[in-house]
């Protein structure tokens, strides 16, 4: 039996602050990315993170985000190719290491808010951060969506990319996520979530909001840690993998 | 011959901001540490820094220190074991993988300011930060202080000790830092450093400020690089170690 | 009638993350300590909370702390008293200038954390913080507890004390907070506060935790934000007020 | 006899560090814009600048700039109108309360860097940030350039603009900065800048890059102080200004 990997944000607390129910999700998942103390994150946190992870055999990578914490990684900024490409070193060796001390592995990564965004219709951005990544360890993989420039980078850069459909997120032709703020660009329901991913599972077809449907590759499911109805939204992605007949276990496995 | 090392804490900038001539000494040292991104440096910085070092064949260690750039990690911070643990960790994974990446490698590495001085007297502290070293890596040296709980404990942990002696501080017995205000605690003539560098090399004994001499093991001198005459501090005490008929060489040649 | 003060620390979130249920706790409280984007607050955060004051006709102060984000303010920083002096006339400014922008008007303040904690033995950092407040505006009140070094320089300085009594905690001879960790250091239970602040109140007496009662003045009584159970919190301390036959209203009324 | 500003950017330093020579230059100008702590500056290092201007006779000024310390206020960050408008309020109270914490007043403000360079062309960005000083205080000046959105909107508002030439840098037509790296946008040499300060004043007619000349208003000649030849620069401004029989005082008088 095929199985599909359920991955997640996590670790984006900050000192005294905490966004997600971590040590609730962490049952819940089979791969975490965790923020690595630019955008979000504290060496604290980082270890909390891991730790986690260990205990629920849960894959660790990496979250590389700008360093902006008041905006959490979500506010655009204008960095050079050299400075992308250091900071994304500098946050890998700070979770690895961490990771590494706890006798963990990091074994992916991916870019957070801002920057992942960036990433996806940027090749020089995304060539920079996936020869970052492949720097740093080749055998890092990248999860990653489809039709975005990180990951045709990626593939070209014979980096893995771990395919991650984003269920609660619609999608336009031609194959990309739908705006935030258009119509269908967000699902709400758990229900609708998990018909959702048993159907494109199922199918190996993904509906567009424009009606049309379209072949995608799904390898890992993210579950947004961030929303107040999270868990509800994770056991909604489960069994969605279950109806389509399909397991749950970590990418590669 | 026997060889001194000749060490100084480079990379403390931050930003468009620069504290030392670190092009200028860097020919002048034969081992760097570089500040890690907390109480100093940034990526662009540390890879500034690594570079520099590799053109100069200096060795790159890592200077962890408090989390603090308004004060430079110079004010006592109270954090948990815990934290302290944690942050060494993640302060020698960012300079680590920055070093790697540019193929060079950490061997070495010391603690700054108000973290290094809490290092000297607190036993926990300093069981702490040394042990977090080795869990990083077993092979990593340490440059510390005679009779100082940090290089006591590093001693009794396994973990190589190269013994720094500070040309331009005075001490005072049974062998410590004299207090800086104290009478004699700083020397600025670069003549009167010369001369104590080729006596105490010369000699194996250091004079403290009481006028009574101690056995003192020197592996390395440190220059100190924040002072407006780092590079005639840096000449004196080159010369120094050749009027004691010594080299200059990275420690562990 | 004569009339109790509800204190709370409120807009203690930074960027994405929030501590408390500030909307909640509004309505609940008569004056608002804001953090002022040094522990924890930033300019968002700040005008929303001031912002809520306003609706709920609640007095704005600000709450000054160590500029340490990721302790929250909770760790001690050595500063010395100049650097105190400043930072906290930075933070009144700060956000002052933010409640003038929204029409409001800040009238008291107090020390958060590891600098209030600091206030209430060190009488050097106590002058220098209250003499701060009084240069910045000195018809700034103080909320403050008795018995401590800040609140008897505050009455020297001629600054007007509001006497907190934190109806949570327990208090030891001669009258100050029993340290955490301590028998009778915390109470938890929602209806033991409730009678505590009803026979306080009432009595004019506060019962230590070896079972001494001395006399205690009450301006106002601290609703801890930062609790799970603090909207529960607030309306035991405001039945308690009731109880004892008491208003609640803003100090000063 | 009319007489002519002279502004600089000053207190740029952070913790330990420093920009600019601010002791040696704050004797040869009449205003200062001083870093507000968000991309530079911390309250010692405005409080120090306030008092040398102070002990000058200089105007001071709010040198409002995006909060990023790391890049120096100069990298692009997309931040909300409502951001922007309460980051200008909170970082004018900060200052202005370090100012009359003095005995000084603010009686100016600019926008740095970035934020600068946005305000000049982008004209909703422009009104927030005009409309906040204003705000904050009325009677507040802008120092500002010709042909910008910013000065364009500040006279709309009935801000008071303060006309500042920058004469080490080339203009393009209709009266614009020409952009660093092509022909003639950067001036270098004393004499050359001496010479153009004392033919646009005496002509009140500025040389664009092209040849052509335009009708230019100057009430104050900025000098770059973090230049390293900004003394220099300082003494040719001064002199361009007696040249062209000018004297040298603060805005407004």
């Amino acid at each position: 039996m095929k199985s599909i990997d359920v991955n997640s944000d996590l670790g984006e607390g900050f000192g005294p602050y905490r966004i997600a129910p971590d040590a609730e999700l962490m049952p819940l998942i089979t791969s975490a990315n965790i923020a690595c103390g630019a955008h979000a994150g504290d060496p604290l946190i980082m270890d909390e993170t891991v730790s986690l992870a260990q205990d629920n055999q849960v894959r660790v990578g990496a979250h590389v985000g700008f360093p902006d914490r008041q905006n959490f990684g979500r506010r655009m900024m204008k960095m050079t190719l050299k400075e992308l490409e250091l900071m994304t070193i500098a946050q890998l060796g700070t979770l690895g290491a961490l990771a590494d001390h706890r006798g963990a592995k990091l074994t992916h990564a991916n870019f957070h808010g801002a920057l992942g965004n960036l990433s996806f219709e940027d090749v020089d951005v995304a060539t920079v951060l996936i020869r970052a990544m492949k720097a740093y360890d080749p055998k890092l993989k990248f999860i990653g969506l489809a039709d975005t420039e990180a990951s045709r980078v990626a593939e070209e850069e014979g980096v893995e990319v771990v395919y991650s459909f984003l269920a609660d997120r619609g999608y336009c032709a031609p194959g990309r996520l739908a705006p935030r703020g258009t119509e269908g660009a967000l699902l709400h329901e758990p229900e609708d979530i998990r018909v959702r991913v048993a159907e494109t599972l199922s199918s190996g077809k993904l509906k567009l909001t424009t009606g049309q449907s379209i072949p995608i590759k799904i390898d890992s499911i993210l579950v947004h840690s961030d929303t107040p109805n999270a868990l509800r939204l994770a056991d909604a992605i489960r069994q969605g993998i279950a109806d389509a007949s399909l397991g749950i276990a970590p990418y590669g496995l």
